[in-house]
């Protein structure tokens, strides 16, 4: 096995972490007699009969832009007919805040197989996707004001749910492979002298695979480390993990590729492929790991689950009862038949195709940036592997870079670092006395973008954490970040796109060919 | 049209009521790019083809324990075809917090034409059903501590979510018509006096249609008395309302009943038979409105929706997008395209055979209680309208009324009240000194009736409002409630619990036929 894993070896148990529970969550009882309150309408008044649904076959070999004729039907009677365990009837229903036990327990034998918690009583429990999922971890865990450790770019959405609670983040520092654990290491050993008197930060969030927005994906060694951290300093991780699958291969030039280069054939080599989750790593219980169906089987299944200790999970148990009551009906009992019907190689190879899909889109991207602009490699003092300049600059030593950028090993972004100190506008800003001038300077690119070239991108301060007011944002100087993302667009687009951002980079450089 | 709405007239705008956001709503902002950082996976990539639904036509004619076989075909393909705007790669797809477009109008004409909202700017927005729309509102409205105003027989998941808060709920008395107008002024009055100090209640939380657990249902006088007092002391109502089209006819008992009486056939109809809505009542936007599907098209949809003033539900809009995200793509794609097939008329309809089935149902309980009890006009003393002696003790003047209880009148629970003052055992616990003679009693004969005679009802306890402490609980003495449903058993299965609770009873009363 490769070294992203852990040698097979007898599992603790988790350790006693009640102590992390906030206030709500050590108030918030479960009923046992819960099934009682519950008034259950009668299911002869559901008007529904029978679901049917084409989907597509395990084997299905999906690729952009092609359409697929393999397929399977699923069907859901109203009732129960011989050994048919899923109805309609049944699927309407009310159903238990830890969701349906037959899905539950398919999601349990997959994690067991291909994330191995590194402990033996972990629990698993449905949610309604990471967005509920991440706000009950927050509900769970968090007090108005507490401090929470993210990337030094963040992603927005996380951060919306606690900002408005006083919330602040605390941001490590980050390089194209993810966070650096060393920094991690640097806050939390200082945090009593640059924090005197403020309690310690004991939650850490992290996207730790095609992270947004920079598409990092952490290596191995950079997760045990930050666990090792993370158990000195006692703080629980939120492994917020919708890219996991989607862990790309290393990208090869297009003169240098082969066809017919996949490797990944069955579940065995996959797992050598896929550097393993923190779960695998954590022998606490001090996890809580995110999945969902949003990127593999549609976001508006509105479905996912919590692996965490059995403890937090109870806890997430009553917060759901009275939150969202469960996730909903028709995407349980979807999602249930669709796996059965794959089963467990088959939802593999369905993951190995998606994996395969973006793996071609971030090629294109890739391959188009070569073609579009003149990529060099990077020198020591950037972050990035590869600087893009304008075509035919290459081998001038008096090149602006414009941006550079590293080839994304997972996810569905690509984030470009603009360097900005030869640029004509932006030194006009400097030289006004602008406090800002990367702010100004990005916001001015980024309408332009809009209205002249037709092009929306993200820009960078979507992503900046939340911090307290006169702490020190340890920001680059004269750099702006983008994020672009390679999900949706076809070939034909995204060169028309990347062609237009060209030339809106040499407008703005004031480069003339 | 009856005295149970308001007449036309030109509606008013809401007034200003944004000083009762919580500290935590006033500093959520929703972000206008939200649609920015969103990454779309790509729709290639949902493994759905198509989905074909066969549901009851909507002149099905649905009777209790019949077999339906009148049904429609909905069909919604993977891409859009001509015309077909609902599509499982949209539907599956990320979409806004307020919910699909499409759906929203299709309950914006419904609630336009049959709930008729008393102002002019009303807005309605999706939710997860109406747990979900409950969170929300507490989330929007509530510090913690704060105290909220309850029916003195409260529906417990509810108080379930605010209690854990250090919330504190303020019971108001109810009759056999719900909360009493008259006891709510009365608290409001005196708050100062009787709260020196604390902060007044700005929140009512009501189920007024068929309420949980006591099944009494809000005259529309009540609804606008309570309305008025709500205007005069600054009160946001939420009207949790999932049995509103659960308004039964009033009970005929048996002998007196003549087939076919169903008076109510199409929307005109009904609307006189149906007591308005607080939300018609309101002139200032102050109701929150919460429906849901889970009585009516099933709770596994997890599918509702607020409707509420335009600010409130802006607000709302943002608590969306951090906490839930949106509802199930599957439901709303489903129930969108159950609409448009059945139409306003035939939702209607179903409406119309759901509230009929419930009614049969209401009327089996109340004519097995006649079957299995001596059932007399209750005295003044008696808030319900009927006591249930043991069979053949109805001409003793002696006879010791087992409990009293009114025919329901709306949504699926009859709540009996026991008399204790001459039942042997609670005299027994009486004469020892006993603090809580009644609940103790209640807690036996409750696991007797699990043990003995596997009858499974919910006691009283449930139901009580958590006040805090010190404060007076105005408790009736020598009483328990028992809730029970009449939505779920077969006749024959209700007929055997009933006659298992006769006997229980006379055991416990010691009464010898």
């Amino acid at each position: 096995m490769a070294s992203n894993t852990i040698p097979a070896r007898e599992l603790p148990k988790a350790v006693d972490l009640s102590h992390h529970l906030n206030k709500l969550s050590r108030s918030r009882g479960g009923s046992p007699l819960k099934h009682l309150f519950q008034c259950l309408p009668h299911p002869s008044l559901f008007p529904y009969q029978q679901l049917d649904l084409k989907v597509y076959a395990s084997d299905a070999k999906i690729m952009p832009g092609e359409t697929v004729h393999s397929s399977v039907d699923i069907s859901l009677p109203q009732y129960a007919s011989t050994n048919q365990t899923n109805t309609l009837s049944k699927a309407i229903q009310y159903c238990s805040g830890r969701g349906s036990p037959a899905l539950t327990s398919l999601f349990r034998d997959f994690t067991s197989k291909f994330m191995r918690p590194g402990y033996a009583d972990w629990d698993l429990l449905l949610n309604s996707g990471s967005t509920d999922g991440w706000n009950k971890v927050v509900g769970l865990l968090c007090e108005y004001g507490d401090y929470i450790i993210v990337e030094e770019h963040t992603f927005p959405s996380s951060q919306s749910l606690w900002a408005p609670m006083g919330c602040k983040g605390v941001p490590i520092k980050m390089d194209k492979d993810g966070m650096i654990p060393e920094d991690l290491e640097r806050v939390l050993d200082k945090w009593d002298e640059t924090h005197p008197g403020v309690k310690r930060p004991h939650l850490l969030y992290t996207v730790p695979v095609g992270q947004n927005p920079t598409g990092a994906t952490l290596p191995f060694e950079r997760k045990q480390a930050i666990y090792d951290t993370c158990v000195k300093y006692d703080i629980i991780i939120c492994e917020d993990d919708p890219y996991y699958f989607l862990q790309l291969p290393e990208y090869v030039p297009l003169h240098e590729r082969k066809e017919d280069s996949k490797v990944v054939e069955n579940d065995t080599d996959l797992m050598k492929t896929l550097v393993s989750p923190f779960i695998h790593i954590d022998h606490q219980g001090r996890v809580i790991r995110l999945e969902t169906m949003s990127k593999t089987l549609g976001p508006g299944n509105r479905l996912g689950y919590f692996v965490c200790n059995s403890f937090f999970a109870e806890r997430l148990v009553h917060a759901t009862e009275v939150v969202s009551q469960a996730p909903c009906g028709w995407s349980q009992a979807i999602i249930e038949e669709l796996l059965k019907h794959w089963g467990q190689d088959g939802y593999i190879r369905w993951l190995l195709g998606v994996r395969e899909n973006y793996a071609i889109r971030r090629d294109w991207i890739c391959d188009i940036f070569h073609e579009v602009f003149d990529v060099i490699p990077a020198g020591m003092e950037h972050i990035d592997d590869f600087l893009a300049l304008a075509k035919g600059h290459k081998e001038d030593p008096q090149a602006i870079p414009f941006f550079s950028f590293s080839y994304p090993k997972g996810g569905m972004f690509i984030y470009v670092k603009a360097y900005l100190s030869q640029n004509p506008e932006f030194k006009a800003l400097q030289a006004s006395g602008e406090q800002e001038p990367d702010r100004v300077w990005t916001e001015a690119f980024w309408t332009q973008l809009i209205h002249e070239d037709k092009i929306l991108l993200t820009p960078y301060w979507f992503y900046q954490p939340i911090v307290a007011t006169g702490e020190e944002q340890k920001k680059e100087p004269d750099v702006a970040f983008f994020r672009m993302t390679f999900s949706y667009e076809s070939r034909e687009d995204m060169l028309l796109g990347i062609q237009r951002l060209a030339k809106a980079f040499k407008r703005n450089w004031q480069i003339v060919d």
